[in-house]
């Protein structure tokens, strides 16, 4: 059950309202969000909402069964449209794409992406400073030094940033530089991380487990969200299964099943989905069929040499041909 | 190494053939199809083609280096086109749309189906006659009877019709009143059941189990095919994983995967694909920019009160603007 | 439900339970084994037992919830022994050790297999002579012909044999000339072939599919028991997931379980389990502790020369030194 | 390829040595441990060891062709001992036995438990005090304080604690209290924290990540040893797969691969391994003769009311009845 409270509900309300919780059997965690008041209360027990919908400081009263609640589409309707400023948004009936090199490499490179992508109309740039690998022994990203550049290249030519925080402390190290928090699939149920990714007010988008359940994806929205942040995402990447033709198993399911749990958007990275450039376009498209609301795309000025991941990578010409594709495919589902 | 033979060759000519086979070591295979005859010639060792190629008998040699060989596009690679008679096919460019309820239930049902189907132009009609059940006390399918009448009114229709054969006797008994055999996923690796199907003259399209990879779905379609049917079709239908939120695992990636390893067309079920009938339109859509060659849907005209599989079908309604959207994506992909 | 008849219920008994079961919203399916005669009656609702108990006909009534029935342990508390003759059974608390190689060869293989499981006193022989084979090139096995060799020299050195079947017609072609049937992983759901294993006199070890649940396996040996043959055993032989270290996962969690669940005896492949000759003595005897009934074992004269899965198959001293450790690791787990 | 380094070498044999790498296309990587000094070099190259296993500061070299390397039995054949004093370790040939509650809950629990392990003669005591939840609103566990709690009790009863860290600023907290770091499942790809781990001199329980390959918990061991932790374990504690009458798949497999392949200690976690608790001994027993060094299980006074998975719990009866076959089955293990 969540109750939204009013912003002025006292301390006294607050306890009035916990006793009556308590009463019927219901644990109630309070939770401020930057946008807003909860008491989000976990029973097993039957309860007429009249009972606490009238209580004094209670705004509204939603019955919630999932094992999520605040990220459950159940009380929110509406879709969740995350703003980033200047005209830029992740939002249902859009499609944002997010491009850019798997590691940060140098400023040619970020210059010649971000150049690329101005022209391109796509207004979100990624790339890694710091680098999840699975060996100790490989590049591990070009740090905060690599974001600072990144993101003065991106301002540069009005783009946002999205770059994955791999630790607490880099959540304060790299403030500055990014638009997007990326949590990537390794981090999925890391809820030290995700706790405190609800404590800093700039967007995050989680990446599914690449063993997660898409319930266990709601619930690590649900760490961040409770603990403060709305300005979420989510974002299927594939997950691991017995094939082995693909790097990961892209699971499109996912996508209509998230979007009708949650009112957050569902974004899709069919480059690690995938694992293989030339069919990443395919995929990409049939994402958007089954109801992305943003891409994810790894792209390079010449992948056969990027520092990572080159063989999921998409070329420039690759990308605008499939960046035209994918507004004709949005305006056909939009429009259908 | 796939050497095509000439349809004239004699005995003596392939005598000499597999003698420098056998001196290069390699192990052949004589293949004779409904279409042509082959040498499919296993081996380890590296060959000069042309030690083969001149000699009478052989018509053309290719190097394949795949575990399978006569499905795969390494030799053949212009697609291939499954014809089924009075302008039906099934073929890369296009979408061929097979719809029906999961079971032959009666005539009032079959006819209602295939009156739906002409009127929306969709030219084959499926219903299961034998089921497969995982508990011996479920329904178990109409049986041949249910098939006679199912095929006898979809030719008053105009339809094709396609329905999964369970075992090798079947394969006889059902000959008159089907158009396509389909195996289905728990028979992919009935490696009996395959080569029976390799000795008849009718189209088969042969489901991937449901723990099978890519690569053994192409060696399942390499029995029919080195048994003599080379009228194959691949179908796409959902994997198992770990996920429990959908039946099973839609795996899109199969589709332009299959497409680039194998000349078969691809067809993919999005019913079975994701198990919940308000995300069916999503996937199918989804499937065909993934690139499908055609889908395969169950419809129904009551739903809640289908035999078996209700709660993945889709009613007429659903479908009229399932079949509207699908066009129009096809349309879209074949002129991006 | 479960209602054992008396073995001389009439036709006018039977029509009685059955109406009474009928009106309480049970749909009964009447089963003949070669040892009893059953009413399973499936139903949603509750019913008092006694309502059905006291009726003509009836014997005994058991409220069975699982979705399989008649291999259920909620009825048969009593573990049931699969009897051989000659002395040789497999049954709970003892160890039935199956040995031989992947394929039956020739009668060199064969006599020298027989004469050390004599010396060994491994009293069953396993060898395939029909080999499900992956791709259509491999070698299929001996045939008919090589099964009637190894039976023979088998019964000369006192043995029993088990070997796979893949079709229906070679169910009666085996008959003479096994002592068990073998259904193999990739036939665990193929319904048609349980079903004909149900109405032959012979025991039927079924193993797990590669990417089947325990309850799916339940449910194809409930097919072999409800069309008539009791004689079953339960077979664990590794699961598909995604690692790949080993040929397979031995789900050693599946033996408690079965054993739990059913009251049929458990057998476990630990060969195809690992697929790594040098770990299959440790997962052999892990299986004991686990609580297996039984081993199936590859074995070999000279495994690196073994016309099939030589790289998971022991050598003879190997399997001497696993016989006596697996022998004394049941004396501690009937001891304990 | 790893260089053994002699403790004094200096910078100017560093260099020379980097050089000579260098030249034959290596990437070489210093590490620095508690117990060693290494060269790690990476390359594709094939080398004449000669070429620098005479050079200045190098001690002994040696091929280590597997994707972690220090963490590898291929260069260090000896098994690794993880000694934690007073008589206490974890090693080959033995069985270290780890018990205790889910949750540390109170001190009434503690001392409980401790004065059972004691007269069970069971040396080291689990309990997590910061705990992994799925939900944000379950209980996280008592934290710090009850961690310090936990440790005076375990120290009064001569016992060592492992516990779980979840963050990398609780390894310092947790510094004073706990004998192994034990690194959960949904950590065992959290890099950052691994570093960290590294850095600290106490020794590491890795458990395996619930989709994680063997070879990943491999490179997930080698990014802790190579920042200078070798006092590591491995644990086995299931995996994710699509069977649901269990919790996880254990994967006993991975006991003797692992043992193969490292040279550090394997333990199991038959608890989680299986989820039941009345399955538990068995799959213990199992593990043991699979050729684990250790098992750890959770055990509680009362495991119904256990604040966390009670229902893989063992009360106490049952582990007493449990460590007594535990010993039973290593010393068959040992003598046979």
């Amino acid at each position: 059950m969540i109750l939204q409270l009013d912003p002025g509900a006292g301390a006294q309300e607050l306890a009035a309202i916990e006793q009556v919780l308590g009463q019927h059997g219901f644990r109630p965690t309070e939770v401020r969000t930057q946008a807003g008041r909860y008491l989000v209360a976990i029973g097993d027990r039957e309860i007429d909402l009249r009972r606490v919908g009238h209580l004094a400081g209670v705004r509204d009263v939603h019955r919630v069964s999932d094992a999520y609640k605040l990220v459950s589409r159940k009380w929110k309707v509406g879709a969740t449209r995350v703003d980033l400023g200047d005209g830029v948004e992740v939002a249902e009936g859009s499609l944002a794409l997010m491009a850019g090199p798997c590691s940060i490499e140098d400023e040619t490179l970020a210059r010649g992406t971000a150049e690329f992508l101005q022209r391109q109309n796509v207004r979100i740039m990624r790339g890694g400073a710091f680098k999840p690998r699975t060996s100790p022994y490989s590049f591990r990203g070009t740090g905060l030094e690599g974001l600072k550049m990144f993101h003065r290249v991106a301002r540069e030519h009005g783009l946002k940033v999205i770059s994955e925080v791999l630790e607490i402390s880099q959540i304060a190290e790299m403030y500055d530089y990014v638009d997007i928090y990326q949590l990537g699939t390794r981090n999925s149920q890391n809820f030290s991380l995700l706790n405190e990714l609800g404590k800093v007010d700039k967007p995050v988008l989680i990446k599914r487990g690449m063993s997660g359940t898409i319930e266990e994806l709601l619930q690590s929205a649900e760490y961040v969200f409770s603990s403060g942040n709305e300005k979420l995402m989510l974002c299927e990447r594939g997950i691991r299964t017995f094939e082995r033709a693909s790097r990961n198993t892209l699971d499109l399911n996912a996508v209509p099943i998230l979007k009708e749990k949650s009112h957050l958007p569902v974004v899709v990275d069919p480059s690690h989905g995938i694992g293989l450039r030339r069919f990443v376009p395919a995929m990409a498209l049939a994402s958007i069929m089954a109801g992305a609301d943003g891409l994810l795309l790894e792209i390079h000025s010449d992948p056969e040499r990027a520092a990572s991941d080159g063989s999921q990578t998409l070329d420039f010409s690759e990308a605008e041909r499939l960046f035209r594709e994918a507004r004709a495919t949005l305006n056909l589902r939009e429009n259908k």
